[in-house]
């Protein structure tokens, strides 16, 4: 149970916006901004970044909500995302989004960067908007992974997530749920 | 320098945010939602925590630069903010201040949370909505913090961050800078 009053069955960050509207709406727009853009990388990469940093920091609800995203995004082929939710996307991703999934989980970890994460990004053909965005998706799921476990919210049935992925996919989030 | 080109001369997220104007938007909204509110916590708490937050992540930009906005709320008696800067702020702060100190700094180290914060934090008088946002901050400088200190952006002159705190305490964090 979480840990301040959250509306009854609604889990993870759902019931955290359900409870709380004023802090939900920039948080729903900065992750439509963040992973719903489809230039530079793709919704699926976007999604599997959040899932593989989301098991990197042991976030359930996100780990699983996103591969769902990720897996409604990439239709039948899905073992990217199995493997994303597993923290082995770095090991079977093509070469650039595996070399972003490095940075990520770097980031994911804090601190200061190696350059060298940057480096192999970039000869592995990853550019300016591509890095950034890699760095504030790593960034911006240490805050949605802190705030979910930190407030203890429940995780969902795991049969609830699919269905979740694929209205996040379809319709973003800046609406329910 | 900062692994992707920022308009020269501006510190830390400043340049970031005006690198990128599309995701500057959430998160200027998030700060300003966040760290603007005057009920349930003080303006000058929840710059208190951002700082003790920056400083347990070791990021100097956001450590400094919120330390000067609660020196700004608090006007003359800055000896919290110094403290928060210096990582002691649970060491002086009032008993309802430094309860959630400590809840701010085990959120941002990672991880599950042991009831115990959330419980010596209500005893000290704390409630749903100052547990909520307390988290939130705590959450959401594990991004700041990592959105700066992962791309290496550039700390702002030493002597700059009191005109910045005093800019940012009356203007709010939806305008530049």
């Amino acid at each position: 149970m979480a840990r301040i009053p959250v509306p009854t069955d609604l889990p993870g960050i759902i019931g955290l916006f359900a409870a709380r509207p004023d802090t939900a709406g920039p948080l729903r727009e900065l992750a439509e901004t963040l992973l719903r853009r489809d230039d530079g990388l793709g919704r699926d990469e976007r999604e599997l970044l959040a899932t593989a940093v989301s098991a990197r920091n042991d976030c359930g609800f996100c780990r699983d909500s996103h591969a769902a995203v990720a897996a409604a995004h990439l239709g039948d082929d899905d073992a990217l995302a199995d493997a994303a939710r597993q923290g082995r996307l770095a090991d079977v991703a093509p070469p650039r989004l595996a070399a972003l999934t490095r940075l990520a989980e770097a980031v994911a970890d804090g601190g200061r960067i190696a350059e060298d994460l940057f480096t192999a990004a970039r000869d592995a053909g990853a550019g300016d908007d591509q890095l950034h965005d890699t760095v504030l998706i790593a960034a911006a799921f240490a805050m949605f992974n802190r705030y979910v476990d930190g407030l203890a919210a429940d995780p969902a049935d795991q049969d609830a997530y699919a269905a979740m992925g694929r209205q996040l996919a379809t319709h973003g989030y800046r609406a329910a749920p």
